[in-house]
């Protein structure tokens, strides 16, 4: 490593409220390593910067910009949904990244996202490694799904739970002092097409010291309408109003979504709806009663105004981790964060090789879910509070969180167009 | 007022985030004048626990639960949709007011609402005094629609505001990193049936040093779907995204509120939809973009973990001059927020009689939305900044708010029963 090389960071896929927070730990150790790393450019929107050779030179914002970063949510550097084919169809893609990797002096590539990206970063390293260009591929976890394997949690999803946990309480107080005359059931719709994770975060606004009625509706979980409202009725004529905590991809029996109901407008149109309308329309219909439903949607993942502190601090530590296991000489990994074992929480980074994590998704256990299915264990909270502990507010500039913009200026363009 | 004499408090209609902080002025001001004022009796669940001598008796709670109200949202001892009839149509309803009044010695009637509870305020006033009852009837202000007139704004208004405005921005920094592959623009449905004070405060994302692409459908701009989509495509193409917070509320050129598009599900039931995905669809239709929708709903206006510092104060200074006027012997009347003139925002307290605050609504002023109908001006920039300015965060406890729940134990009955 005695040749100084340049550095390339892309974020992929759905942005969280701390992926900002990664890329500020990649870039300040990075900084902090100028014997060994040159520049950091960053993939203008995530892995098509590089594809197309549009790179960002972050050398070009100030410390203070950089540092900024750790406070703002979204993908500064602008992200995308866009999956590499397999390395059989469509191996010009990955030769295309080599060769933008080579014309600029890139030998450390941090690829900044969930599942589909680790596999991405596989690759990338294993066809370098094929066409002999030394390259560090290294994964950086990022997703609200929480939905990785091997890490104990993923970067992104600790502030969404808190926003959900905190939007669920707050709701539930809400409907609580309405309940007598007016609304009795709260529907609110959080992400998770496959995973319950966040869905499992509205249950925490229920505490041993302070019971709320809360019926979470989990995707693992088939949606039974008469056992439902059943329950919603067993805690309205209890508690007399309850809270619904519903995960987007919650489906029937049948495996089919229960948003996915086939609404028509007036023209004979189809409409996509929320699974939110559908549930609160099914406790109109079958308890008479009266709701009001809320989706969350991207508030949920874009709200670093509630970011969990442990949340920010993993996500910057990941980066960091990220650039320091490149400058160790590790290639095909990802960081993680291992949860040591005792009584109160804690965390150190750990390590995966890339080929365990590429492609698997890590489901709910089953331990964490109770057996009526429509709420969450003691086990799944123990797991769970610790990762929306602590607030890490950012600063405030007239009433408004003072988020940074980057100038994001363009590195000089050195090769041929390419078309993805 | 030689001889001390209970007070009655009772919250109504939708609660907001800081009502409880004026119940906690109120409390907390009575309790510093004991020589005037014995109990402070709520009414539970509002003017019902009145009606029905359901009376919570605040002094079995501490003065820490009491302070606590200050950062706890929702209505402390429940708030009800319930609107007295006019004398005329059920002077019953206003004797038994009276009645009960008497029955616990209460000669000071602390009503906390909108413009119906100005209203009923008004007329328990009047009838106490016909029937001889010396009782000193305050209403307190109260509405996230911010739509009372005389006041300068309404408690709880400047929470929903600062919260709408934030969540708009984070939803617009999201949207901006999604844009290249995927979501191109985010439908936000806010609050706000009659007045688009809330969907206003969604434009303070865009600030002069930060431009950012919002449109805000007003209800009191009827909705042209031609203009809206027009305004839309050009945004997308300046900034490849943009943001559209609308009002529940809107409606198109023949006063049909948009929301309510007749929508059915597959065996042709009727579903109650927001208005978000109505307008979401539209994008769709007309332009073809990838679109992603909130509906904030009742999470807007029970997030006190965002609360205004200044809407946290006038909050409380609000239910704190109530009990301050009544002691200087003023009836029918409600303290009041005034601007004081001059570059730095400053306010102080001030009071109008009720007869002219019941059954007026305040709208936008023309003069505050921009002359194509989808933004505001600077006059209502100025007008709405320093109402969202300053945090003032609740403790937390294990990563969640440390709201209270009081005891709000019952105060005997002395009376026969009432119905409604």
């Amino acid at each position: 490593m005695a040749k100084k090389k340049n550095a390339f960071y892309a974020q992929s896929g759905g942005v969280t409220a701390v992926i900002n927070a990664t890329a500020c730990g990649v870039i300040e150790t990075a900084r902090r390593h100028k014997d060994h790393i040159g520049k950091v450019y960053a993939g203008r929107n995530g892995i098509i910067g590089a594809l197309t050779e549009d790179l960002i030179d972050t050398s070009k914002d100030s410390a203070k910009a950089i540092a900024a970063l750790r406070h703002t949510p979204s993908g500064a550097f602008g992200s995308c949904r866009f999956k590499m084919k397999s390395l059989e169809e469509n191996r010009r893609q990955y030769e295309r990244l080599i060769e933008v990797f080579r014309a600029h002096d890139i030998a450390y590539f941090f690829y900044n996202g969930g599942g589909d990206s680790a596999d991405t970063c596989l690759k990338v390293s294993q066809l370098a490694e094929k066409m002999d260009y030394p390259i560090q591929a290294i994964h950086v976890p990022k997703t609200v799904d929480n939905d990785l394997p091997i890490t104990d949690n993923c970067p992104g999803f600790g502030s969404v739970a808190k926003y959900i946990a905190v939007s669920t309480l707050e709701a539930t107080f809400d409907v609580a002092s309405m309940a007598a005359t007016s609304t009795k059931v709260f529907v609110l719709e959080v992400m998770g097409r496959h995973a319950g994770w966040i869905a499992a975060a509205g249950a925490l606004a229920s505490t041993p010291d302070a019971e709320q009625p809360i019926v979470v509706l989990f995707p693992e979980v088939p949606f039974e309408r008469k056992k439902f409202t059943a329950r919603v009725d067993r805690l309205v004529k209890r508690f007399g109003y309850c809270t619904v905590v519903v995960s987007e991809g919650v489906m029937d029996a049948d495996g089919k979504f229960l948003a996915d109901q086939g609404l028509k407008d007036a023209f004979g149109h189809a409409q996509l709806g929320g699974v939110a309308p559908v549930v609160a329309n099914i406790v109109r219909e079958d308890l008479g009663l009266k709701y009001h439903w809320g989706v969350a949607d991207y508030l949920q993942r874009a709200a670093r105004h509630i970011a969990s502190k442990t949340d920010v601090e993993q996500a910057y530590a990941m980066g960091r981790a990220a650039v320091e296991l490149s400058l160790k000489g590790y290639n095909s990994v990802m960081p993680t964060i291992e949860r040591i074992p005792g009584k109160t929480y804690k965390w150190r980074v750990g390590m995966a090789p890339l080929a365990k994590v590429a492609n698997v998704e890590k489901k709910m256990p089953k331990n964490f879910i109770t057996r009526d299915g429509f709420g969450i264990t003691e086990k799944c909270r123990a797991y769970l509070l610790p990762l929306i502990k602590g607030e890490d507010y950012p600063p405030y500039k007239d009433g408004l969180p003072d988020y940074v913009r980057l100038k994001n200026m363009a590195v000089p363009k050195k090769l041929p167009t390419f078309k993805i």
